[in-house]
């Protein structure tokens, strides 16, 4: 996945020394879990994480670029432990396209791999940043991202729940790491604590957007040969923004559809993806992520000029053109 | 379970410090994972890893209480996140004389709960000791902790484990984190070089003795009105060392009852028992418990005079002879 990034070859290459890194570190004594982190490697992300904490670095002065690689590596493992453990939790079936490690080996090994993963995300921060503020930033962080996870967990198969709560949960599961990743990149990279604010700030308004238009994308029927399943999310009771804003649109119609989400037929589930199109869903979540979006390229216009910053904004508007 | 400690007043009021800290930040937004935390720490343990910490830091001059209690804190909640994910991999139905987490909550509530406590384990360390060598410390015995499970996971179910294999186990999943504990007490209470390396082996040691005993009692069936269920290990294919001891010396009366060791009745299960005895298993585990144990205590003997020295010798003592 990584030749997402094949127009910007400098960013690519430090990607790919991640990756090495990443591989390194998860070594272990173990056939089945070694099995297992290496079919999720190879099946690997786009990694928007690091990228953007790269993009960061690059308005800054500091280039320890070994200290970078592994902070950048840090932010990876931590998104993929989290990724391990949540697919326990919503059994799940695939990820990336592929079956997910709790789905082929099991619910013991994808613990054990998870928590393997983020004790090599410690001792990368152990590594990388002991002397800095960003170590208690990086466990308030985890903190958060559970947190997120945890109440979206107690939202699901609630069909009352408000849009508050959903920008909540994903403020918390998504956004909080990508605000992290763009925050580190300015600190680590040596830019001074306005150009640090504003990182994070970006950070934040590209990870809602990210999130949301993942939620989008996950109704878009057209999408049925793409690698996502489609309306796997309300089946497993989770009710995400397009659906909230059609409900609260035209709640008589869809609101009956979200009391026993995972009993409803492969045709029913298409009449309410289309409802959720025809009541303003789709075009409601995808508003959302479009201001979210451009609140972050604004700001990202008023950083100072340097190679990263055009490359920053491409990647931001191309985050939204995605189909995966 | 801190009456325990009841004749040791003053690390008996510092333990009760470190469960009211422990209590304090495993508060959450979820109330099963609130519930599951709360039963869990009201059937608490004896807390040997922070008594442990406690008794070595007396050896030292630095008493920055806050501090102390802090890192001991840290050393409870790994073990404990340790403890809830190894019962979901163990499919444990009983964790201390009560229900599970998993067993009563499920695998979903056990994975976040660990999770969990992993976090506010990572943010005590990152308040405590991010300037010292300790946090990387951390990061690597985690890491061995975990090796140690897996090769244990490896191993099961294996009626041709060797005993090699199963001291190199249980020095990972147990002697890792009571060397860990015994060391930063050394360390952070502010004693010399030679008192740390000097802790480091103790730890060692206990940390064997413990488990073999731990493992020892997981056999004897005239502890069968004990909170302890009996012969699980077996039966979940966790071949410990009386086993191993009383297979080497007749392996063709016990290699049998290791080879499909789940399908074994409740007699079958008996008559194990006491062919381990019979052939010795018991008692030369038993040797080994004590064997270890004396080398502990003749190094503790070697230890600088202060109040801590003689507690510990008595604990260590006492590990040998609890019936839980």
């Amino acid at each position: 996945m990584l030749d997402y990034w094949n127009d910007y070859p400098e960013l690519q290459k430090n990607l790919i020394e991640v990756k090495e890194l990443i591989s390194q570190r998860l070594v272990i004594n173990n056939p089945s879990i070694e099995e297992a982190i290496t079919k999720f490697s190879s099946t690997g992300g786009k990694m928007i994480r690091p990228a953007l904490f790269f993009l960061f670095a690059d308005f800054g002065d500091k280039k320890e670029t070994d200290q970078l690689i592994k902070i950048a590596a840090s932010l990876e493992l931590l998104h993929s432990a989290t990724l391990v453990h949540d697919d326990i939790i919503d059994d799940a079936k695939t990820r990336r396209g592929m079956l997910s490690i709790q789905a082929r080996f099991g619910k013991d090994i994808a613990v054990y791999t998870g928590d393997f993963m983020y004790t090599s995300y410690f001792e990368l921060l152990a590594e990388s940043m002991s002397d800095t503020p960003f170590l208690l930033k990086n466990a308030r962080a985890m903190k958060k991202i559970l947190q997120g996870e945890l109440t979206q967990m107690t939202c699901t198969f609630n069909p009352d729940q408000t849009l508050c709560e959903y920008l909540r949960n994903i403020n918390g599961k998504t956004a909080e790491l990508i605000r992290l990743s763009c925050h580190e990149g300015a600190y680590f990279g040596g830019s001074d604590k306005n150009i640090q604010a504003r990182a994070k700030r970006i950070g934040s308004s590209i990870g809602l957007a990210f999130q949301v238009y993942d939620d989008i994308l996950n109704f878009s029927i057209e999408l049925g040969d793409e690698k996502k399943p489609i309306l796997t999310d309300v089946q497993q009771g989770i009710f995400t923004l397009p659906l909230l804003i059609a409900r609260d649109n035209q709640p008589d119609i869809i609101r009956p559809y979200l009391e026993t989400p995972e009993q409803l037929s492969k045709t029913e589930l298409r009449q309410l993806a289309s409802y959720v199109t025809e009541f303003d869903g789709i075009s409601g979540a995808l508003a959302f992520a479009e201001k979210s979006t451009h609140k972050a390229l604004k700001e990202i216009q008023q950083l100072p000029d340097c190679d990263g910053k055009e490359i920053l904004a491409s990647v931001a508007t191309q985050l939204l053109t995605r189909k995966y």
